[in-house]
């Protein structure tokens, strides 16, 4: 049995072949998405999916006032995003086009943004929010949904050079 | 705006990246492992992972009575093992050597069974559980792990032909 340490944990938590998706979220007019790799179904009946946000981050703050989030799957062919939406995203108006970090968003159902990019998004409206420590778990009601490219493989954790998940950094 | 029908919410959830691993649990003499691709980490302090359970299941029944239950990261390598445990797993005992499935298991820390032909391991004690419906997602504090094949990649849903989420079958 080896000792239960930081190095070990990390090493297990980043073995988990996680999920890989830029959350939406929204308040009034501001406007948020972010990458997140800690989502998962909870149910089939309701169909809710969670998602594990960071509570210091603004997307904590947009879906708690918000009452909602999406969740975009992006292209395995098109990892980039995913470094870039590790911050928080710049919003640019238009006319009646919005993006984030220069990509094309538009109002889900909920509210809250959903990339027309995204090759799939689900629009959740928020039914339980769990606070488990360092991060809390959103439990969303699938209300929208649209697929648009049924052939692209969804990118996963392990198509990018990132970590995320394990201790706490001190 | 596709509507929101079964077939659409099966193909979204289906596309969502997720995890494979073996969720190991036991009541008293009662031992099982059950695939499980609902899993992902909850909380960086303290490290909690998350199992989501299917409330009808044998491993639903043990984690709730015993209260603990072990992830076991299994090699992309070898997906055999998780159609043969989509069932309740046949449990051997010769001697001192318990086998689920024929596959060796030895008692965790919690008393919950992990496979000695894991990659990894970690073994949780239950600190919540919530009945989001058909499922209950049980979140675990993780008491104790192995690295037991650092160089080896985790098998993910991806590497197998299995789909799991979606609508509930009537």
């Amino acid at each position: 049995m080896a000792e239960l340490d930081d190095v070990l944990v990390n090493k297990f938590t980043w073995k988990i072949p996680n999920a890989l998706a830029l959350v939406g979220s929204r308040d009034g007019e501001r406007w948020n998405a972010m990458t997140t790799s800690w989502i998962m179904q909870l149910s089939m009946e309701p169909v809710l999916i969670g998602v594990g946000v960071d509570n210091t981050s603004i997307t904590h703050e947009l879906i708690s006032g918000g009452g909602s989030f999406t969740v975009n799957l992006w292209s395995a062919d098109d990892t980039r995003p995913f470094v870039k939406f590790s911050k928080p995203a710049v919003l640019e108006r238009d006319g009646d086009t919005i993006t984030l970090n220069g990509r094309e968003v538009e109002a889900a159902p909920s509210g809250a943004p959903v990339f027309t990019e995204a090759i799939a998004w689900a629009d959740c409206v928020v039914r339980q929010a769990i606070d488990f420590g360092t991060h809390t778990l959103y439990a969303g009601e699938v209300v929208a949904l649209r697929i648009g490219d049924d052939d692209a493989r969804a990118a996963a954790m392990s198509d990018t050079r990132m970590k995320y998940g394990g201790v706490k950094r001190h």
